[in-house]
């Protein structure tokens, strides 16, 4: 450890606005609305307000499987929220989701709006709706959750732990990477330990698992997130990268990872999906 | 900032055992069982392996709730695992959650055994099983595991962040512990605001959303969690303060976040839970 431990905390914490790395424009320490506007609504009874995050990915990837299994009530407006701007601040977006985090949905589709938020929540409902991406069976559906339930608790520690430490803050801190590296470390040993035994996440079926972990776990093998491939040695977990590379290959999740995607190869950014045709001209399989 | 800057990471990163603060000895860069041992089982159907942890809580409060609503179903064995010795490590336990985390769940009521980890899942397990706890209706449903999986994204940053650094960690990093003191701000501010409409976090009634979010936000408010109430200022938030009051009386709650437990005041500790008389003696509400 180096030099630092002359801090110690004050007595009651205050917010500095100074302190907190890239991002520190939407951090604050308190929770509602800092400006009114009204959320766009297109012409489908699902309207999803996202960006392309590993988070937001998840539910576009999911939309795009639905279709491509030929669930047409699974047509979609995907309105673009940019996080960096603060658009999940305002008084439409904190109404379908208090909690001012991409993806949200709304459902018009019966007799009154349900909001749906939550990466995690959203793949749950589409799953139940539609009847697809996760098995009926008692059994088969609990291992499904399981491991649905185990990325939304794994993921702040990629993301918000490690990514954040290792990529966004202000300087590199030993501690808190050193941290955060051993848990995504083990997190990536166990997933390999588990896709050595199986080709999907919950056994032989793909599913809302493999949807939920694939953006960040697939992500981060393939070299996509937080400039880390290198330093977490992700080569060594050859199943991860396996199943990572074979579902990198699916139409609906190369079209799904690019809609309300505002940064890469031009080709390869949908700012908002309305329809079908909205992928013509990028460098994705179109849809049938 | 102190001056902290000194440190560059390496291309690759290595482990070093010895930086690891409390629970060092508990956490590694990898996953599975450390050496052979099988998990012991009671006479019940539903047989829990866990500790009370917050997260242990949940799943022993959720039992306890449905015995209390008449589900006898519900009856089951609790067994201690000693985290802080390596119990998870086992390869009986590996087996049930694959995840090496408390709690998880075996249910033996069908025809073969099924392994529930994560204790989101359980709670969502258990509510589907017993049709308790969780409405009905598409909407309100929704609005429960909106809840309930925001819980399982926002309990890292309490726990595994603003926990570890605070409390946890070798010595106080000043970036870290205001960067997880102003989210953990911020979802408590976001809790009051839904409590300050609703009795209860998903609207009027007492759900898994609740039973989920007591054990951390709950605890948190009422001084339980990591010294911290002083310098979160707990205090300033009424109305979760006005909810964790109200569940922290009901006689199910009261049960549930004894069992398991090993640490307080003697009459406050049941190591293993495997009928209703073992509570008898302990200084909370007998059940009926």
């Amino acid at each position: 450890m180096n030099d630092s431990s002359a801090y110690q905390p004050p007595r009651v914490w205050t917010w500095d606005k100074e302190n907190g790395g890239n991002w520190a424009s939407t951090n604050r320490p308190t929770a509602g609305a800092t400006h009114p506007a009204e959320l766009p609504r297109g012409n489908h009874p699902l309207q999803l307000y996202s960006m392309a995050t590993p988070n937001g990915q998840k539910v576009t990837i999911m939309l795009e499987e639905l279709l491509a299994l030929g669930e047409t009530e699974a047509e979609y407006d995907a309105h673009l929220i940019r996080i960096g701007d603060g658009d999940q601040f305002s008084t439409g977006f904190v109404a379908a989701n208090p909690n001012s985090k991409i993806p949200a949905l709304i459902d018009y589709s019966g007799d009154t709006p349900i909001r749906v938020f939550e990466s995690g929540a959203i793949l749950l409902y589409l799953a139940d709706q539609f009847g697809q991406l996760l098995p009926q069976s008692r059994s088969e559906r609990t291992e499904v959750l399981n491991w649905l339930f185990w990325l939304q608790g794994a993921a702040p520690y990629l993301g918000g732990g490690f990514g954040h430490f290792y990529n966004y803050a202000p300087e590199p801190l030993e501690y808190p990477i050193n941290r955060f590296a051993m848990e995504v470390k083990r997190q990536l040993d166990l997933l390999d330990q588990q896709l050595a035994q199986h080709r999907f996440i919950a056994g032989e079926a793909y599913s809302i698992a493999d949807i939920a972990i694939w953006p960040w776990f697939g992500g981060l093998v393939r070299g996509a997130l937080y400039n880390a491939a290198e330093f977490l040695d992700v080569d060594a977990y050859k199943h991860v990268q396996r199943w990572a590379e074979e579902i990198a290959l699916r139409p609906a999740v190369q079209r799904g990872r690019i809609v309300n995607r505002t940064w890469g190869a031009p080709a390869e950014q949908l700012h908002e999906r309305h329809q079908a045709d909205d992928f013509k001209g990028l460098s994705v399989p179109q849809p049938r």
